[in-house]
């Protein structure tokens, strides 16, 4: 019961990897063990006993089918994953796993650690398109071509101007995501109703440590402040729209009659089941369909902010497959249109033959000193 | 690479199962094979060259996992499914398969079938909800009860009448659903270029006979004109929507200080990870989590309406997985809230101590007279 | 305190004065004048006081001015406005007024009319537009023209046929908002906890009466069942992305290298501050922008669905404001493809010269039928 | 033509003042100002032009009304305006009147300064929101009171935590909107296609000589790079967001069953129509009804994204309206929830009976060092 010939067009199997059903195990094992650790640190439990808890649960092997059903009664991974985990182990050890932790704990922390990793892979793929644009960008910051605007033609630009833009958009967005990566991913660790009752005072020096052994940055409990969650969501959203910009902007490029750029001929990409001869602009498509679908999605994370009490009804539980769908069509998206940008196909002789057509003249303005501030580099 | 753990807490198994990768790669072999008949009933191709279609379409097993890679490379399924099902064909078999078709006219055409599948499940719980909350709602047409206003007790009310009022929207939202699958489930058959072009003339008839086998209306290619797919996603939300009703006045009830009402007890669900004693209301926890989805989704599709020329880029791809999100989100909330509102377990001491709290008289106005007529019923 | 500036270019003045404060105003005082007329004619209360609130509410001059203030602070209209309504009157009238009647019954109410009034202006000029289409599509029936999808030339088709889909499109979107405010613009009269309290069981009498009287259906009380305001306001984003898909059609044709069609020339319109050579397609950037923000806006109305008990908090009081923004980008983007749409400029020598550049022949497939379907006509 | 009776209830008067047509009329003037002082500056136009300018357009009195059709004809301000005020100079001035500019570069700049005149307003009304629940946080920063989680009585809770928590929230989203603020409001000063044409070289001064004047910052053109927009709009939404998640958790603390916290009483506030005895939680409905509609206009802002080539069609034209709506939102949250929270009334009596009536001890767990944790205070 798949779906993955919806999803691998829109997502890259490392992402998929990322949000997959043994990575969510996985990680929420890795949340367990760290927990015992902390707390033995911390003295609340003997360290055999953290250590038995570290090797039994090290040593489980959860095929994620066994789960799905009662995870999906349940209503959370947590509580049939922790019975099947303290039934391998036994007295003490089964008795202190989890103690302390509630299910949010655990699906929270869980999905930051993916965010974490997500968010590295997004991060590589953002920097290969913006490092493409840039090259091209500075081979054509003098290369006069016809600048439009409103869909119209209008004054002569350096035809690496608009790819600069598109870089700087990039660009941009990748820090703001970058920024809020660093400052949200924080460990959930609150307990029941999150005041870490029962750790006689130790809740935060376990919060820190399990944060440092997951990854995670350290704070206070989150369960019904989500800002964070939401942030991340935008900054991959604009991101996805930082990519659509210039998706846009390539596929007008490489409509037939203006040609002055194509995606790179790629075997097996961008053919027609009915056209042979066509050649279209898939990556381009790809994240065009992402930039349609990401604001939806974003709208989603922030109808949830107004969650209720300590931990709320429904809104925080909608946020995990909304997050993990926007880093999979970012994914697709960033994968997609660093080969376009990487193979980006400029046909020098059209730039020409446009803005001649267009009777334009070669001044570009300033064009070339934004082209070097959009990009930061000096300007010759 | 499978995210159940993630998915199957908000959707049912059936559901999964419309629009998974085995039933996505059997509607298109579905698609290839009535259109070689149709073409044959019409005189395009020869009987026994449609025959060897049908039966060579059918007799190929395709694992899925097989095509992933293609088709995400392609952008689309058509192209790689067809290559392998012509190489089990031969002659004039191989050639005449796909004729006239183009990649999105499988695509749509096997999203449509999967809509007819969708909504069949989806109408059965939403009339299992609707049954149960008109039995409850004739059972407390004469309970006086708590009315609450902006979150206030207001004036007596009966009982059943909020669970008359509830089921009267889930009822008015899947009328809305019925026609609007009713209306837009159609064939697409239109070509490279929507236009049919290639078949002598006999395209609508084509179109017509594919339609009637595989359960579909027929009308006139629709690859740039999709509103019928936006005005199916938006029936869904605002089913999901009126459930979510139901939810969350469930979930009101069943507050501690309040207790009109609580969720059935069953074995494994509504539990607490960390506190025994928890009976938590986890239908209306994915009911509402999905109506906090939902509404962003039909964004997406709405935001894909200005599509390109006779077939857009990034629009139509974006449509096919937000469809399928939202009936699966549809079939979680509708099974969530049928179990709910059948054995929705009422405390009438309570609802009768509430309102003796609140001062409040028996005088619940109309309120039988409006609960016959939400429920399209006789008064008594 | 207006914004005209900004508002205006995305609305027509007719549409801006069906939701303004002058016209809420006088549907509420209609409101409750119907109110009382419809009780007396049930004998709730006598005619003459009935007579006296008729007269004395409509001799009322309201400066919307003086409420502004007294409104924000209640929170509701209706409450300082009847308090300046009773003022006006004496003895049994003032007591009379708004008997039985509560807020939001006034409040949804008035929103009703004004979507009729606002249904009507739109449905005028989407015929426009449909007429006008219809004509240009039948007179490019068989004009051959290159066909283009996914951005790139494809195969030939009419030149009438993209335009006659942009016209089925705006067709459907209407039949189905047709339906939607048929169906839902119904009376809101409930009472206090909806409940038709206190009128001696007349309650459905008075409010079937009252609906006549205001042009309203009548129904149950839908104060918290609000499936109905979510759809109109689908339908009408619907309509508006179905302008946004032939303003986006249009704008293509209109590209300097392509040519083949131009919004009309109209003195003051399409300017450019810096360039004024420029011809911009400014009707379709009105349709476009509109296309852009409506699809956020269902969004909105779907989210409010979940609302509590007999009226929620928050939810319904969202959507006013909400529904009145999509008729009035309807409005502005109706009429503006209305003129783009009876002064559309055809260039047919670069219609065929792209053709001849795209080495496409004649063969049209079945685009004159398919058009002929689409509009509704008998093929020649 | 206004519709404040629906504006007014959501947005402070300060701020539909900052976004009216005077502010955006005189902002346009500043900007024209501001050009043609800095080109005297850098010794594009003489001194005495620019004076003959400055003295010229902050001479012209413009009424709004008098724009309005013609800025609705040609889809900008710019181009009425810019006439308008060239009528009033004469010789050199008229011609150096808006050189080098263009109507996009208007339209941006004096959005951005909306937006930071909108910032200022917010910030203060969120720093009362904040203040006002840090004292009452640490007032209750050791009442024992019912925790609850997933609407359900879980384990006891300082009252106070879940203030902080609220406090917290919006101290974070109020952060970010400063950050979005600093970074994003730059002046937009491209001209017609971006290049900075005509300016001899001296483009970028112009423009850093602008922001100084005009209180911006300075960069490079921004014309079809939006992500700076649409950061400002979801940093915006996630204020409203934390808005909302405080009247959630102040609407459910004043249901009549609960009773543990009310908003203040205010003559004219909260009253209802048919129910004199009703203490209506109204500020906290004005923050609930904007968080309902936040979420759509950033889905709104993000789907403009992918704007065409050196500037769009269609997108950035939607921004203003939706931006200025968002600030308009938050606006009358903020003010809402400042009055709530500086006036919320704690009822310490059924904080106890209701931790009593569940049979909760007084353990708090780690409360008190979570809420000075929250509130970046020491823990006594």
């Amino acid at each position: 019961m798949s779906d993955l010939l919806r999803r691998r067009p829109v997502a890259t199997p490392a992402m998929i990897a990322v949000f997959d059903d043994t990575a969510t195990i996985a990680h929420a094992c890795a949340f367990e063990i760290a927990l015992a650790c902390a707390q033995a640190a911390e003295g609340l439990i003997a360290p055999d006993v953290a250590a038995a808890i570290a090797t039994g649960v090290a040593a489980v092997r959860i095929e994620p089918a066994e789960l799905v059903d009662e995870v999906a009664l349940a209503g959370t991974l947590a509580i049939p994953l922790v019975a099947r985990l303290r039934s391998a182990l036994s007295g003490a050890a089964a008795q202190a796993l989890h103690f302390g932790a509630t299910s949010q704990d655990v699906a929270d922390s869980v999905l930051m650690m993916q965010v974490r990793a997500a968010h590295h892979i997004i991060a590589e793929d953002a920097r290969r398109v913006r490092t493409a644009l840039k090259r091209l960008a500075i081979a054509h910051r003098a290369t006069p071509a016809v600048g439009r605007t409103l869909l119209q033609d209008a004054m002569p630009v350096a035809f690496g101007l608009r790819l600069a833009q598109a870089a700087a958009g990039i660009a941009d967005a990748l820090d703001q995501l970058d920024a809020a990566v660093a400052r949200y991913t924080i460990i959930q660790f609150g307990g029941a109703a999150g005041t870490r009752a029962g750790l006689g005072g130790h809740g935060a020096c376990v919060a820190r440590r399990m944060a440092e052994e997951l990854g995670l940055m350290t704070g206070p409990p989150w369960h019904a402040r989500r800002g964070g969650v939401a942030a991340i969501g935008a900054c991959v959203a604009m991101l996805i729209g930082a990519f659509g910009k210039l998706a846009r902007d390539v596929s007008l490029l490489a409509q037939n009659a203006i040609g002055e750029a194509q995606e790179p001929v790629i075997a097996g990409r961008g053919g027609s089941s009915a056209m042979a001869h066509k050649r279209n602009p898939t990556g381009c498509q790809v994240a065009l369909s992402a930039a349609t679908r990401a604001p939806g999605l974003v709208a989603s994370l922030l109808a949830g902010l107004p969650q209720e009490q300590e931990r709320g009804l429904g809104g925080w539980q909608a946020e995990g497959p909304v997050l993990a769908e926007l880093f999979l069509l970012a994914s697709g998206s960033a994968a997609a249109m660093a080969v376009v940008a990487e193979g980006l196909d400029v046909d020098a002789d059209a730039v020409a033959r446009n803005r001649d057509a267009a009777g334009m003249g070669e001044d570009m303005g300033e064009s070339a000193a934004i082209i070097a501030e959009l990009l930061g580099i000096g300007e010759d």
